[in-house]
């Protein structure tokens, strides 16, 4: 199969998107002051920036990864987005002494991996199935491609082509080479990317390759098993379903294993369906959506509620308190549903994008840009709190390359459209209909759901402005230049489409009513059985002990509570809080009894509800999102 | 301290008491001609006989714990009490087998431990905390006892003494012997148990030294661990909350780490405060018991909600799909209070008794006798099912032992009372007031609560009554000789009592109305918020797939639901279940969606509950105990 892409529409570059945000730039700025930097510490006093250096010698636990290098390559994607957008020598001085680092640890025939370089060079490329080391070359790739972009040097992306020439003559379906895929994939993602930036075809085709040959038989896990003297059956995982190898990638169409595996592959195949017009690896992807999105996530977006296998159980399985909902994996989720965006303006994709990004990623990082959760949970009795740095520390420098690169997700253009697909004040620059237009969007999204969109364009020019209608949002409204627009009929696929000739000077201004909305889950979802999650805009919201005190777990909504939401500009950064009338058991009575025949009385509770994303930000407490339904 | 006994009641034992019962005739008969023999095969195919022969070589994973000794032993306990109540020469000749093979397996200096004896015999006694040697010991101790009653062969029970001493060599505060204790506690109960048995003073001081050193610091644990060369801070477990170890007990309030490990200390410590009139190891007993019983135990009696310690989390932590509650450690809460309630003749114990006995013990073995319960989680989504064995098989001779000698813990007297704990029908041979007194049980508890007890006494003769009025009863009466007596002002710590000259032929009819409760959780109880479980008498109910289908945890109960109680003969051997109407999720209108803002409807459903003990009899499928109230 050759290259036919299928893909119509195209992000609009983060270099062109401008952020003036309510919302978006202070944590941005957080992101670039504090998290960079604080993360590259990190990196360096856990020996992750040392271990680069040929013969570096690992201290006690520092190596507690293999995959330690992924970390620096993801602070230096994140860096180098940063870079792009708001230049500082500072930053730029440590990215070109991390980047000398990096390429000074690549080997003669290209390979690059510090632990299999200088810890255990005896077992390169003999364990895929466990060893990640494509899944690090992927991440390197990812790094090299953004720091390419942002500073046009070619050092790194060379030392990366250089690598993925070496890895391309390991892996294939070639005589004489392995055929071989990661245990953690990737690598297929950011093949496409390094593809995309070098133009050179033979990038895609492994990452085809990868893609294809993933959960043939015999299983290559096996073989490799095999040849290192193991037996296949003491897989640790005890079962390919945990790197999504046990069926072949087409024919999958239930999320299962890791979810963040899951995730970056479903991505790498949404690419792979782009570029080659590959409609069953589409009909895949569409497949796992329906299971992943509509049985499987919660309402923050988070995905893979299992710490054991930090993945996946079954449909419709989503605990609160042990929720695992790894960061990465939201991310991942976030990543996966904008490349298919791209195939199919579906709004579905960007309403998941929406969730994720306002709720189970940036819970992910503290306010002051700092502190971290790996695991989000849904409720908490008080025994969970964000740390500085993590033995596998993928999360935090995730986080930072999501926020540094943000603009990448708000726009997209076709031949013929432009697309908004995320309400954040500020410019997109962007090319339609063989004119370089500009969009400026004035909003307070998501405190306020209306939204003026202003176009600026060289001459008058037609094309269509598609401004996407959230999921969330019942009786939105539009007018062109002051004037209702009638949308019915005007509705493709969940975004209302404008099409005329724009004029500069036109605006559009988009009013999605925002109440506090009463949430509930799918029966289905057992641990949501009678309970209600508040939500307005697409911010989901939860009672934290700070704001009420620690009998979280007591309090019930009555069904005809009055919800008030007002804007608290000196609270958590400045955030909406829901304020209400709710009840809590009585436990006066209970002494001396565990179980008893007369039912629990209940009293008035005055309650505060704030952002999801912003909880754990103040005194270690309980929390809670699913609120029982009185 | 010299003994100076406190106890003021004294369990009439097992062999005076008939048992010709409803409900437990069968599962005795059950128990004595199905688990035993079962049991006894599966400890023989499992290589935990054959483990005693001298030179026995282990094959593949059957020393997969190396207390596997402590199997046998409870087999042996068993099977003695079966033996004494139902002489069978059949299996006699298989105990005959056991012992010998036992003793045979005896070291010169009295050491009995097949696993430090045969396999790694330079580890003996070099590591108590984690190696059981002292637990396998007691309970060849109490195997001995029970053997030695039931036979009056004193072959096994002068090894066991053989090897007490040898243990009484070994440790104590005395110069020359090493201060230590075991890692799982039990030997402290076993060495009271062989104390009665024989009269030797030295083995009840053994289990006070072990009871008194425990939790002293420096911890003999460390300084162990420091022996062999270990750091004491690897200790896998974390820390020695885990054993009951990290406090002196007299100061313990707060039940901590493994379930079993606890509750048969508590047992142990119960018994030196009775044989001792040790106040301060008794108000331990009392703290403890407030705490376990008021804020860590389940409905069904189960303690222990985490599997990741086998034990105990935070107080009122009690999660039901997830809930471990091990067969073994409702067995030694249900010891536990046996031992209370002879220091105090209050219903409070032997209500917990009945409510572990008829629910979260029994659960631990199936109908056939045949499959076992470790774990008994009070939910299950339909993954759970009984097994014929473990690797750490500690539970099903356990269950087995508790049948056997059921009997054992129905009455008690003192020097003026008797006492019926237990409804069970049959009859009790004992001493009071100087005279030998039958009491004879006429009833078809747990499904009827009317209860006949008749007297039979040599002579007219004046003793105290004392019958439990069980705590899930309002509105007991009682009729001596059919005329109503008004328990206002007899009810003594929850039994009624009536003092009177008794001549034979009187009898007394206690009415206990048993209609079906609804019962509700202490409001800290997260997991039970706004559920309501059933219970008629005793016996808690579930829903279970077999009986309704696989909507359970769809299912709510109205508040004002009519609930019908009724006995059916040819289901699950006969058990009473309650049949209503309740109300379902209409799942209709969420196709497409996982989350929405328009609250759930319900329609109407049939149930039917079937008692908690009786379930995972029939296919596997989902089970609530605790059903969502609407």
């Amino acid at each position: 199969m050759s290259p036919k892409v299928r893909r119509q529409f195209s992000p609009v570059q983060f270099t062109n998107v401008t952020i003036n945000d309510v919302f978006w730039t202070k944590r941005i700025k957080v992101n670039r002051e504090q998290t960079l930097p604080f993360e590259y510490e990190q990196c360096k006093t856990t020996g992750r920036i040392d271990q680069f250096k040929p013969g570096f010698v690992p201290k006690g636990t520092q190596f507690t990864h293999m995959f330690n290098d992924s970390d620096v390559h993801k602070w230096l994607e994140a860096a180098s987005y940063s870079l792009a957008t708001h230049p500082d020598p500072k930053l730029k001085a440590t990215v070109d002494e991390v980047v000398d680092l990096i390429v000074s640890a690549q080997q003669p025939d290209g390979y690059l991996h510090s632990f299999f370089t200088f810890v255990q060079p005896e077992m390169r490329w003999k364990n895929l199935r466990d060893n990640h080391e494509l899944y690090t070359a992927g991440h390197l790739f990812e790094a090299a491609v953004a720091h390419f972009m942002a500073t046009g040097e070619r050092k790194l992306i060379d030392a990366a082509c250089r690598f993925a020439d070496h890895i391309d003559t390991m892996f294939g379906s070639e005589e004489g080479k392995k055929p071989g895929y990661c245990g953690h994939q990737e690598i297929e993602l950011a093949l496409v990317k390094l593809y995309s930036a070098t133009g050179n075809e033979k990038y895609l085709k492994l990452s085809k390759f990868f893609i294809d040959e993933r959960g043939k038989q015999p299983y290559y896990f096996d073989i490799e098993a095999r040849e290192r003297g193991e037996d296949p059956k003491d897989y640790w995982a005890k079962t390919y379903e945990y790197c999504q190898c046990h069926i072949p990638v087409r024919e999958q169409d239930r999320v299962v294993g890791h979810a963040v595996r899951a995730l970056y592959m479903y991505s790498g195949m949404a690419d792979l369906a782009g570029e080659y017009g590959d409609e069953p690896l589409l009909n895949a992807c569409n497949k796992l959506w329906d299971n992943v999105c509509l049985k499987n996530m919660y309402i923050t977006g988070g995905i893979g509620p299992s710490a054991k296998n930090e993945g996946f159980t079954f449909d419709y399985d989503l605990p609160n308190e042990s929720a695992y909902a790894e960061t990465c994996a939201s991310i991942a989720l976030f990543l996966w549903n904008h490349r298919l965006l791209q195939l199919d303006c579906d709004s579905r994709y960007a309403d998941v994008m929406e969730r994720t990004i306002y709720n189970g990623i940036i819970s992910g990082v503290s306010l002051d840009g700092r502190k971290f959760f790996y695991v989000n949970p849904l409720a908490s009795v008080g025994d969970v709190q964000r740390q500085e740095w993590f033995a596998c520390s993928c999360c935090p420098p995730n986080v930072a390359r999501i926020l540094a690169s943000l603009g990448q997700y708000v726009y997209s253009t076709s031949d013929t459209d432009a697309v908004v697909h995320l309400y954040v004040q500020g410019t997109g620059k962007m090319n339609v209909a063989g004119q370089e237009i500009t969009l400026t969007q004035t909003t307070e999204y998501p405190w306020d759901g209306n939204v003026r969109v202003g176009i600026d364009v060289p001459q008058p020019t037609k094309f269509g402005l598609r401004l996407r209608i959230p999921g969330w949002c019942k009786g939105a409204t539009l007018k062109v230049n002051g004037e209702a627009v009638d949308l019915s009929g005007k509705i493709e696929k969940g975004y209302a489409r404008i099409e005329r000739e724009w004029k500069s000077g036109d605006s559009v201004e988009l009013d999605l009513p925002m109440p506090v909305e009463r949430v509930y889950s799918h029966p289905e979802v057992r641990q949501d059985m009678r309970h209600v999650a508040l939500q307005r805009g697409p911010v989901v919201f939860c009672l934290e002990e700070a704001d009420n005190d620690d009998s979280l777990f007591k309090v019930m909504l009555p069904k005809d509570a009055q919800l008030n939401a007002s804007f608290q500009k000196d609270l958590l950064d400045g955030v909406v809080t829901i304020t209400g009338e709710a009840v809590v058991v009585d436990q006066s009575g209970w002494e001396g009894q565990l179980y008893r025949t007369e039912p629990v009385k209940t009293k008035p509770y005055k309650f505060t509800a704030i952002p999801y994303f912003a909880w754990a930000n103040r005194k270690i407490g309980k929390m809670v999102v699913w609120i029982p339904e009185a």
